[in-house]
């Protein structure tokens, strides 16, 4: 991806996690450590917005998980065009909760279209882009094991967040160069120290 | 594609071709005389005729190409999904006014996104299916280069025009099993009748 001439281009960071992993208070706390901008997926910009609207709206009948992948997608690509390239090529580096991984996982994997299908979708929405670094807040099994126990209604969407979480293990482990595991473990700060020496270790940042 | 068992599966005939093809006309009048359902793209469902309106809406600011590319394919999961696959597994048939290759005309080749880009990204949306026969509708050049001449100001929505064409010809002319090519030369009565001997003999319909 292109730089403005003598600008070096900014880092690309994202957080990736299960629900409840507190993935959007670091995301938040790391852009303020960095000076970075903060994003979110999706949405991310006002055409996003748009589609997470129509995505979420009750009154869309029936709307086909293949249509949901490729609105989702569509609403990255957007995000990428109007503001994450834009940004990196002034200079600035981004934190966004969430990105391509999460549709791996939910479209890809717990919705069961295929990880490859759904990567080789978002070719188009990414146009070359990958992150410098993908952090994945890992939150102990026996967490998600509690809240099952005090929640037995909820089973079914725990059972939806262990394949995601699954899927970004696995996603971790095949490229531990672009990713960082972190343990979700102890204070908010903590975990903000555990990430902020991940990311100073791995991009000098 | 699967079917109810028992019933034979109905056909899918796409129309194509440029602006001012007549496509929709003889569309309808295709449909009528097989007593096929009739429907359109980008559109074709709720949920497509929702896309459709945020691709047009003059308020969506600046709608990326990779944008819309998506934003297409989402409306056309949609329709084969909901519509089209549903109907053709209870043996309707369908006449849809334009289809994937009109993404391929406009975004992949006269948006520049290229075909094999756009196709690959439609194959979430299509999930197997191919039209039975696709209908491009031929208009000589000479009425196009009439219309130009006729109102400078077009002249770039003609050369838009010129390259979709093209694209449509070149496609024709890579699967001609799966192409029938009618000029729409004569009165509208004299078309349709041209495009009903022709989906007799490629279809037996």
């Amino acid at each position: 991806m292109s730089s403005l001439i003598g600008v070096p281009r900014g880092r690309f960071i994202v957080l990736e996690g299960g629900d409840g992993s507190g993935k959007s208070t670091q995301a938040r706390l790391l852009a303020n450590a960095l000076s970075a901008e903060l994003t979110r997926e999706p949405g991310g910009t006002p055409v996003g917005e748009k589609i997470r609207e129509l995505v979420l709206d009750p009154s869309t009948p029936e709307l086909h998980t293949r249509t949901e992948a490729l609105l989702m997608a569509a609403a990255r690509a957007q995000h990428v065009a109007e503001l994450i390239e834009p940004t990196l090529a002034k200079g600035t580096s981004i934190v966004s909760d969430r990105f391509i991984a999460s549709s791996l996982a939910y479209q890809g994997v717990a919705r069961g279209l295929g990880i490859e299908a759904v990567a080789v979708t978002n070719e188009l929405a990414l146009d070359g882009l990958t992150p410098d670094l993908t952090i994945l807040l890992r939150v102990p099994a026996i967490d998600a094991r509690d809240r099952i126990d005090r929640d037995l209604d909820r089973i079914e969407q725990a059972s939806l967040d262990e394949s995601v979480v699954a899927t970004y293990e696995e996603l971790a482990a095949a490229d531990p160069a672009g990713w960082l595991i972190v343990e979700a473990v102890g204070s908010i700060e903590d975990i903000h120290a555990q990430i902020r020496d991940g990311v100073k270790e791995r991009l000098g940042l």
